[in-house]
């Protein structure tokens, strides 16, 4: 553990280095909320940092939208390819590879490499395509469970996520209440508003009714539908920032004057199509359908007829809550509801609203007061774990 | 004028009844901010109340994106075709026809009599189509100075419109000075900001990506990009609403409990599939397009630097300033930053910000406090007038 050490002496934050995903196959069946079952299921994930001997560092890190198991570090075939998070993930990072052992895993009915809409169906020997199941929170975690097994991971240090990966670490909290110790959910919400449901069901019926979807079978088609993908994430990228960061970054700036045609003309029109175009090139459609539908449903008070005191009643981790001024995907005021129930119950709770220009998308950005606050934490963490050097 | 006096004896807002659209051809050129010239154009039109005798009492109503001429009142031949800002206009209401003459115009390039995209191109004697020219709102106004001088109107009593209507009133404002003595802008902003830019940017790419749209040549082929228009308006529904509004009205209403399929589960994904099937039924695509572009281009201080102070330096009216809390499409913030380059100029103006829960929508409905507040001003713009009862 020298170049840990190293690191750690010199005080400067480096990457995890190359990295390479793993893939875990489960053979036991996994019941989904919907009603399907899983009889076999594969999960892509990656590890940083190494595991100890009692095995009570592990970190899990749960993903949002778009995103995937590669969090931190690089691919050696592409060095270009950084992970999501990797600001945060790594020696000398808020989460310390050196002192903690992350995990993280792409979701079920993904596209990066877990089980889902582009992966093969055993039944069949094609991909599913439109045939997977819709998948939700608890699914995922129900999956992440297996995983946790699989690595001989008893109980988590922490679960940790951002915007939908908070609500699976809020759904670890609930429905694995005796395997984490602690829950950092980050930019999250209890559940949609009805404004966070309508602008996904924008996104959905913008791939829904291109006539590249096929009803879901476009790859049997050698099809793909762009059109539809490209608005969706036009769409969802325009939620993920703030108005004031919006104006200051593109304001009304023009490319090269008015054109009086449909072509783009504002800087803002340009940087969006591109956006859209880059993610139309890897996204699949059929995964951008189920994520949002997993984020639509994710109401853990629905069955306590509302009452996020109670839905949270079992849960026994310590929690960092984590929101961001700007943010108007999900407010600062939904995780206040969350840290209230939370208060409630007399759990042990933090929470932090970080005051950020940048929207939704603070949670993946470096602000220095937002990681100086998880860096905190985990000391707080590593400290309780009786972190041993070395190990 | 015994009904009219009648009307306002008993103190009942009534209807001003059955009214017929009218159409103006003009046929000196209007030459257009994009370069372009209309040799000859028609504008649609409606009037309620009487043009008294010194022609001092006419009222301009502007409409916003897909709105039309027809204002107020209903069509004899449709009963139910009320007009779009029905609870606004008549005799007893806030603008009160039986004191002022109002006219209603169908704005150039919109689907609804004027001339636009679905009206004959008289070199052609086709549909013009996607080669309608972009216009602008300076475009829309020049050809209302127009209609005024048609009616005989050398000066308005007051210009007034909502949201994209606002913007007119202000540009009537600068650019017809001494043509008006009042300016009502309600809901509405001095540009917008690259957020709105966006959202305009991704409802149009819906309809331009639509392989229904054939280069905005549908007509030809029998088509029309109801996909797109669908998906636009579905969006644009989304920023007139509030959150909050939304939330109270919708929620997380199911509306047969979860299928976990795509169809609408939620109530308000059914609400949004039934306003954009709707639209997408009546609206022109090409319209659609050019309205958003209006919207785009409008920015009256861009050429004075950036300095909206400057641009109002030659308005002369006395203006009404209306503002919606909850209107996140256009906040009071932006109603504010009008107020106050025409407080630089020492202008007469007074600015009510009205707090209501309906969002941008709230300038289409009749709360008491907005329709107070309307009223009281046309109860001045009256009594300035010297009001005489009959004329």
């Amino acid at each position: 553990m020298v170049s840990s050490l190293a690191t750690r002496m010199d005080g400067v934050a480096h990457s995890v280095g190359a990295v390479e995903p793993r893939r875990a196959h489960f053979t036991t069946p996994l019941p989904l909320a919907c009603g399907a079952t899983l009889d076999t299921f594969e999960l892509a994930y990656e590890t940083y940092g190494t595991l100890n001997s009692d095995r009570s560092n592990a970190v899990l890190i749960c993903h949002a939208l778009n995103a995937s198991h590669h969090v931190a570090g690089y691919y050696e075939e592409a060095p270009d390819k950084v992970g999501w998070w990797d600001n945060m993930v790594g020696p000398g990072k808020p989460l310390d590879t050196t002192r903690f052992f992350v995990v993280s895993v792409n979701n079920l009915g993904s596209c990066f490499g877990s089980s889902g809409p582009v992966s093969i169906n055993p039944a069949t020997g094609q991909p599913w395509g439109a045939d997977f199941p819709l998948v939700t929170v608890e699914d995922w975690v129900d999956a992440q469970a297996r995983l946790a097994d699989y690595l001989g991971i008893g109980r988590w240090a922490a679960v940790m996520g951002g915007s939908l990966g908070g609500m699976q670490a809020l759904c670890w909290a609930i429905r694995y209440p005796t395997q984490l110790s602690h829950a950092l959910v980050i930019a999250s919400a209890p559940k949609l508003s009805a404004e966070n449901i309508a602008f996904n069901e924008v996104a959905r019926q913008a791939i829904l009714s291109d006539p590249d979807f096929f009803d879901g079978h476009y790859a049997r088609q050698g099809m793909r539908p762009r059109r539809g993908l490209r608005l969706a994430r036009m769409l969802g990228h325009i939620t993920y920032l703030s108005d004031e960061q919006m104006e200051a970054k593109f304001g009304r700036q023009l490319r090269e004057g008015l054109k009086f045609s449909f072509a783009s003309e504002f800087q803002i029109e340009s940087y969006l199509r591109y956006q859209g175009e880059k993610f139309a090139g890897y996204f699949d459609a059929n995964t951008y359908l189920r994520i949002t539908k997993a984020l639509d449903y994710f109401d853990p008070a629905a069955a306590h007829d509302g009452d996020l005191s109670k839905a949270l009643e079992d849960a026994r981790c310590a929690f960092l809550i984590i929101s961001f001024t700007t943010d108007w995907r999900f407010p600062s005021a939904r995780s206040r509801e969350i840290m209230r129930a939370l208060i409630d119950n007399r759990r042990d709770v933090s929470y932090a609203e970080i005051n950020a220009p940048h929207g939704h998308d603070a949670f993946l950005l470096d602000d220095a007061q937002y990681h100086a606050t998880v860096r905190t934490y985990y000391e707080r963490v590593a400290a309780e774990l009786g972190e041993r050097e070395g190990v």
